[in-house]
């Protein structure tokens, strides 16, 4: 046990590490090297974990989907908002989520399927969406599959706008700002106004999301190993 | 004159090769020797007009805003959603504003100012907005510069979107709905029946606008160049 405790940590470091250079340098200028030294582990000990600089991209961009679970909200529209919200904070915050986001984006790592995030991504919205619809609170137009594309495609814009600009300092005020012109035209009014979409949503999901997590063991041994 | 012709030639020659190179294999990987082999121009004549690759994607960038003028609008906002569909248009039609969008979304191409394709799009759209508030067009909440760039962001991430999961072929009908999704929350309900969204507007407004170039002298010099 205190072997597979080891092995899950050294996989961290060295996804962490694969995590700064990815970031800083991008997949296609990144080189094994650079992230090695910078995980301070073994040529052997990387390789036993990860085949290739590929295989560490992908290893990075499963790494952004933690233990993190929202719970169930009463007003499902408010679990969409959680979860756009959730991100956004942890983008803000956490090296291996703005990783991930770099190697998305990233239109020359070519070698990877970029495509796969955006279905990624787009499949607990569109879920989310269609809990909601079948409690009524989104507008009759609404088709769930067409706004959940809608809101993760133009959140990659935003978070993208945001890093340019001002690298991601003003991410939060744009996101809300996104949702303001979002959601008028996916839920019912008499809903909306229940709805948080304030700036302090995101630290407050991650902290209720991380507390919940403290009980699931999977969660405790990552703890242990990060 | 002749000679003055022959030169803008050359240059749209040697932008048109950087074009298609930049978007192939992106700023990073793509080099000069490349769009060279592609130009069909002595090494010479490319370093006549352009000093360095920094320069060539400059130069692409600035391609992608040709002589191509909008006729103004009677309802204001009418103007903004012709901006947004003829630059669909142009983005499925034309490798300058494909290899442009490729340069801005790049994250790799580090040399460039990635901010500056946002701020220059987010300007005409402001005052396209600035106009419709003006006008009354506008729900009364809404701030031109925080929606130009909520309408900037949100395009630049649905492109993207369409790019990876279609090569483009979607774009019109995600841009359709990004429309569907922000318009109601932008502009009055009143105008906004009066307002052409379909997914025809795009071509409609390139033939319109495209035909009013060809009485502006430059266009024609570029025509002939082309």
């Amino acid at each position: 046990m205190a072997e597979q405790v080891r092995a899950i940590r050294t996989r961290q470091a060295i996804l962490a590490a694969a995590a700064k250079v990815f970031e800083e340098r991008g997949y296609q200028a990144a080189t094994i090297s650079e992230i090695l030294a910078s995980a301070g582990v073994t040529k052997g000990a990387l390789y036993f974990h990860f085949q290739s600089k590929e295989d560490l991209a992908f290893g990075v961009l499963n790494a952004q989907n933690q233990n993190l679970v929202i719970p169930d909200r009463a007003i499902k529209v408010q679990g969409v908002v959680d979860i756009v919200m959730l991100h956004t904070y942890r983008l803000q915050t956490d090296p291996m989520v703005r990783a991930g986001v770099r190697l998305t984006m990233d239109q020359l790592a070519q070698g990877l399927d970029r495509s796969g995030p955006f279905r990624t991504w787009a499949m607990p919205v569109r879920e989310g969406l269609e809990r909601a619809k079948s409690q009524g609170e989104l507008l009759p137009q609404i088709d769930p599959t067409e706004t959940a594309d809608v809101i993760v495609g133009t959140y990659a814009g935003i978070q993208s706008m945001s890093q340019a600009l001002t690298d991601y300092e003003d991410l939060v005020s744009r996101v809300t700002a996104l949702l303001r012109h979002l959601m008028p035209s996916i839920v019912q009014s008499s809903v909306l106004t229940s709805v948080d979409i304030s700036e302090s949503r995101g630290q407050n999901v991650y902290n209720e999301a991380f507390a919940h997590s403290q009980s699931v063991p999977e969660a405790e041994v990552e703890r242990a190993a990060g």
